[in-house]
């Protein structure tokens, strides 16, 4: 069914990103504010340290541009930091690579229909804000660890 | 400076919708996974209970369309439940109205910059997409106070 809704367009690709990488630095801030002894070992009820949950977010975001980039859906070969300063560091490694090839996205592949990884079916744009979404999620869940900890998280809405 | 993924639009208004009310009935489902007394009056790290959060989330839904729509930014008027019942009620009304009042927010509203509720000045997508991602953050928290009680919670990948 036609409405005026469908055809408005709400957000641009460079908005996107700009939005991604907001939420990308809060997420580092969450991180260096764990102890580092923390950030790897310690949780709430039975769940992962907040470093796992910060690698999956390795994991999916430039794999996931360059999937729907390219439809090649490949796997984040690098091996897990073991410290706090070499997740930053593959973190800040990850920002530019971001900034350098999200804009190299096909137009028509954020509406296109893709398997990501094998496994999850959605246009392009749906993958691109499951990764944002599985962030702040987890995100959340390491505010909680802080909290847990006695640690005052970073703002939430404070995303320079 | 003019670049091509400049004028790359990636979402529409109904698409925005669509996502936000998924992500609205996975916080359904993480509300009714809690115990009743454990929705009002359990936490971690001396947090709020799930209840307060969800019911912040109440308050902003409505009242930030209303403010994208027309320019006033008024905050919700109810009271907040004290039953799990009365608050899913509230939220299923407040699915309703959403669906409704979406679609009516001018296409212009989205990119325009207003000041939401005196306070968060931003284009109007932005508010929305604050209030999307606020929900997203808090109940990623909620999951982990349902994995402290021993309570498995939804799958965070179903939004139907």
């Amino acid at each position: 069914m036609a409405t005026a809704t469908q055809t408005v367009s709400v957000l641009t690709a460079e908005e996107l990103l700009k939005h991604l990488q907001g939420h990308r630095r809060l997420t580092r801030r969450t991180i260096e504010a764990f102890p580092e002894d923390k950030l790897f070992h310690f949780s709430v009820g039975g769940m992962r340290p907040f470093a796992d949950m910060a690698f999956e977010f390795i994991g999916m975001a430039i794999p996931i541009v360059n999937g729907v980039t390219t439809g090649k859906w490949e796997k984040f070969a690098g091996e897990k930091p073991s410290t706090k300063a070499d997740l930053l560091r593959l973190w800040d490694e990850q920002t530019a690579a971001l900034d350098e090839k999200f804009p190299n996205i096909p137009p028509h592949r954020f509406a296109e229909v893709d398997t990501a990884f094998g496994q999850w079916t959605s246009p392009g744009i749906g993958t691109i804000q499951y990764a944002i979404d599985n962030e702040i999620h987890h995100r959340g869940q390491g505010y909680v660890y802080l909290r847990a900890l006695g640690i005052e998280p970073p703002h939430f809405w404070e995303r320079e």
